[in-house]
């Protein structure tokens, strides 16, 4: 966590599957002045891996995982927008979690953390606002899993949000998207060193979480791009590991990035979030998803995807946006053309920058 | 391998990186009559998985891997036809490869078989068919990696096809089909049951054969035909094994999938076929996949791909047939509706059956 993180201690929280926890606290961080009456604030809730520092300041110089999108003058304006983002609840990045000490028994959650869902989530984010102060949402902005907690957050609190954004998310999981992530998950489960999610702090399942990253880095990203990046070129290290080391750059490049990744997450952690976006459904909330995101009351909401996603796929953004219109809701749709997958909103600023920053300008 | 299986020895074959296998022998099945002067052998090539077991018989009732494909009055007529299929060079159904002993040590080969290339798999066959008599094919059919043996049969050998059956298949494999085989092949050498390649006869790397096998069924699938058939429906085995157990109906199907195919296979021959895969590249003859095609001389082509296959995409089989036609070649090009991806030609043969009878009865 880095210097201009701050916590948020929560009473006792009861989660949408009834267990408790105790003494929860949700870390945040903030950019921007929040204007006199309290109404320029603007919340975004993250994707599974990041934290709370989605941009640099001058408490925190280091570069954010959103770091070209979220400043002064940028599409999520500091200068006029009181900006905080919250790290989920359940993740590891200072929020309380599975990696974190239980008080009931003074030992790490684990696998004893209650079962996770993306309202819960919201719902802790939102007792955290609260805590702070904070009236209302002017927007609420969410990418990927963030995306779901978006929806969530309106459906369960539909007086307090103003402006809806979601960026390449789904009001409910595909049978595809839950493969893929069971799959994850199974790689960290049948790594020996997980020890039934019993490892040491600072040890876990390394080789498994390595390969789970690799197939998240497959999927997040887009055929396309990687033919157009590399084709068929051969790796520096070709031929040096035998026929079975890395032979093509692809191959290079995956293991770069999943170096990088390992150690950076908790395995529990990774194992819940996980879980958390297969077991989100709109539908829950109503009987359809059609009656679910018809709680939502937002006055405005834009629904962005992309064309090369193959997690989060377009159809499932144009859902979104055609079941809000066919309840009345003012939506803007915009299906991007990035060849980047499901991770453009990290990466493909000339596209998304526009859209965000024009989207918020009239919020 | 069943009680119509027959096997070819072959003189010391010279591999194409160079290395020399002293006394390989090749497993295949025949159905139907060759005629009297021989000109009615149809050659059928395998995908990665696949034995020489193609359609039962009176000697083996057993059902094929391609039943309702071949046999009498079927697309591939076995009363019209002599219809050869082969084992695979590197495979472990009869033929070949990592898992045989090798006669100079008296092992198992293991990962000191040498490097095995497509081209390899398509001159092993067609030395089994020359020592078996046969003067040249009236046709080739190959799906999936077949489909890169056909081409590279087609290449290698080209006064003897005259017409070449492409299905689902490449000129070369694109980064995100090795990025995926990469995967698969990086969770079986990770498995401690690997031993480097060294386990025991009888015993393997189960646990990364599992997930290989299940990454596979995913991408080998796809997400339109999961969403209609499972969409979010909950496994009857819901709970039992806590919230990381199968709680969804497609990761029950995973698992009982993965279960079947697991022992069925050698994990040393799958590494090579896959790498195989990988390395095939049509531009390694001549310079160009223009040039390398151009090495065709098949009359007639059928090349027949499907909308979602995302492992050897649509417009891969485009290309194939776009680079026959520029050479002057008759090409018959099949886009598929057929939902079930890569996987469709074992499946939807109400789409498969009369592309294939329809162009081979004019062979």
């Amino acid at each position: 966590m880095g210097a201009a993180t701050r916590y948020v201690e929560l009473p006792p929280f009861k989660m949408r599957h009834g267990a408790t926890l105790a003494a929860p606290r949700i870390a945040y961080e903030t950019w921007g002045q929040l204007s006199p009456s309290g109404d320029n604030v603007v919340l975004i809730v993250t994707g599974l891996s990041p934290g709370s520092h989605a941009s640099s300041s001058p408490e925190d110089p280091t570069s954010g995982w959103w770091e070209e999108m979220v400043g002064p003058g940028q599409a999520i304006d500091t200068e006029r927008f009181h900006v905080v983002c919250v790290n989920s609840l359940g993740s590891c990045h200072g929020s309380t979690g599975p990696a974190s000490v239980d008080p009931v028994t003074g030992r790490r959650y684990g696998v004893t953390f209650p079962v996770l869902t993306v309202e819960d989530i919201a719902k802790a984010a939102h007792q955290a606002l609260q805590a702070l102060g904070y009236a209302g949402l002017r927007a609420i902005v969410g990418p990927s899993l963030g995306g779901m907690t978006a929806l969530a957050y309106a459906l369960q609190f539909p007086e307090e949000v103003r402006s809806l954004v979601t960026i390449s998310s789904a009001p409910r999981a595909t049978p595809f998207a839950i493969a893929l992530r069971s799959l994850q998950r199974e790689m960290i489960r049948g790594d020996p060193e997980w020890q039934d999610g019993g490892y040491a702090d600072g040890a876990g399942p390394v080789g498994g979480m390595r390969l789970a990253r690799k197939l998240g880095l497959i999927t997040y990203r887009s055929a396309r791009e990687w033919k157009e990046r590399f084709g068929r070129e051969r790796s520096a290290v070709r031929g040096r590991e035998g026929v079975f080391g890395p032979e093509f750059e692809i191959e290079a490049y995956l293991e770069m990035h999943a170096q990088k990744f390992v150690g950076s997450f908790d395995a529990n952690c990774y194992l819940y979030l996980s879980r958390a976006m297969d077991l989100f459904d709109v539908a829950e909330h109503g009987g359809s998803v059609e009656a679910g995101l018809g709680r939502i009351k937002a006055e405005r909401t834009l629904v962005v995807g992309v064309e090369t996603d193959i997690l989060f796929p377009l159809e499932q953004q144009q859902e979104i946006a055609d079941v809000l219109k066919r309840h009345g809701r003012s939506v803007r749709f915009e299906a991007l053309a990035s060849i980047q997958g499901h991770d453009s909103f990290l990466v493909d600023m000339d596209r998304f920058q526009p859209v965000v920053s024009s989207f918020l300008a009239d919020a």
